[in-house]
């Protein structure tokens, strides 16, 4: 928690905010250790960032009187991303990771090689899956939460969003044994597609080309869905 | 386990291999749900790749017979990974990652911000770094293990080390605010140093800075250690 994200609701109208839930309760007390008088970063789901002093903290809550917040949060990627469902535990890193990147817009999509099982995840529930989005935000000090949209059907998708998605966007599908290596660098809109552990089906990489997205790989390694998101990421912004 | 991971002592001179090992036998039943006549690929330890097939399998053992072994293994990454020790679950995903991403040198340092306590982690006992080193090659189909050097003294590092590890190395310190911006797909043999959670101090990057590294920032954001690592090795390399 490298910032403490304060909903809206946190707030007075005298520059003070007011965390009551046990979470942030406890890791301001067992990581931060913190103590009256400390100042620390704070800031405002959707909004500005800055300094913030700790002026009461029992066990049932934490008070901070907070500076004039003026400072912006860094710059998002210019990317939605869409993942095919990883894997319960390896979504919610995966959120979280990704989260921190930077990363505003994300459609978790079921593929053929997705596990129907995973749809049925309470990983998925909206609070769990805010849940994660909160704890990236406050790893890389932002305040904008990433938008999720679940997709349940590859054909709905392709049929429906993806016309859309593209517009304006670059379509890139990252897929083992295309051609073109992942570009470096780039600040195109983009449209970045993620298979499941085991990839796309052919039939799915097929109609992605053929929607007009680029195929591109990684190297000749197999990584895992979080690696290999970070990993793209990384490579292409 | 997209590759099997053989031992030298799992083989024997008709050209079978032979594992007896309860993770092996749960992966190949419960993940590949294997069944007498798969084809699955195999590694040997150090050494080739290729095909088998699953000629006998019991709960107590699995018996392949090996194609002649052909395949190499992917090429490794040019870098020497100096890592302040991260604590002990973030140690084992980032042994994991980096492994998978093909690092194949790592050094394990104290730093001013490095927690003592985590040099008592069960996580550092050789068996279960090795563990972790032989997930990341299964996963990335790889078959050459990473040496790895637990250093807990900076100050030994710097002096008894450091010079030569950058002897034909570039050396790099990931640190926020550094001016330079981390390099993109470079392929100097590289000497990559990433600090702790909540960095180097300052007298440590000014003593690497001295020594004839070269100081960048992977940008704004505040990223965990092990989305750090992999962003910065994909991101360089």
């Amino acid at each position: 928690m490298n910032l403490i994200l304060l909903h809206p609701s946190d707030l007075d109208h005298q520059g003070h905010a007011c965390i009551t839930d046990a979470r942030r309760l406890a890791h301001l007390r067992d990581i931060h250790r913190a103590a009256l008088g400390d100042r620390l970063t704070v800031g405002v789901q959707g909004g500005l960032m800055g300094k913030a002093q700790l002026v009461e903290l029992t066990t049932e809550l934490a008070v901070f009187a907070l500076d004039p917040l003026a400072d912006v949060p860094p710059p998002a990627l210019p990317v939605h991303l869409v993942l095919a469902l990883p894997r319960p535990r390896m979504l919610a890193r995966t959120l979280e990771h990704v989260t921190a990147l930077g990363v505003k817009e994300i459609t978790l999509l079921h593929t053929k090689r997705v596990e129907k099982s995973y749809w049925q995840s309470p990983e998925l529930l909206p609070e769990k899956i805010h849940q994660h989005l909160v704890l990236g935000l406050e790893q890389s000090r932002d305040t904008q939460l990433p938008s999720v949209t679940l997709t349940k059907g590859f054909r709905p998708f392709l049929e429906e969003q993806l016309p859309a998605l593209l517009r304006g966007r670059r379509g890139l599908v990252a897929h083992p044994g295309m051609p073109m290596a992942c570009p470096r660098g780039i600040s195109d809109n983009t449209l970045l597609l993620v298979g499941p552990e085991g990839g796309f089906i052919p039939w799915e990489v097929e109609k992605l080309l053929d929607a007009g997205c680029e195929g591109m790989h990684l190297g000749p390694r197999i990584l895992r869905v979080e690696t290999a998101v970070t990993a793209l990421l990384s490579r292409l912004f």
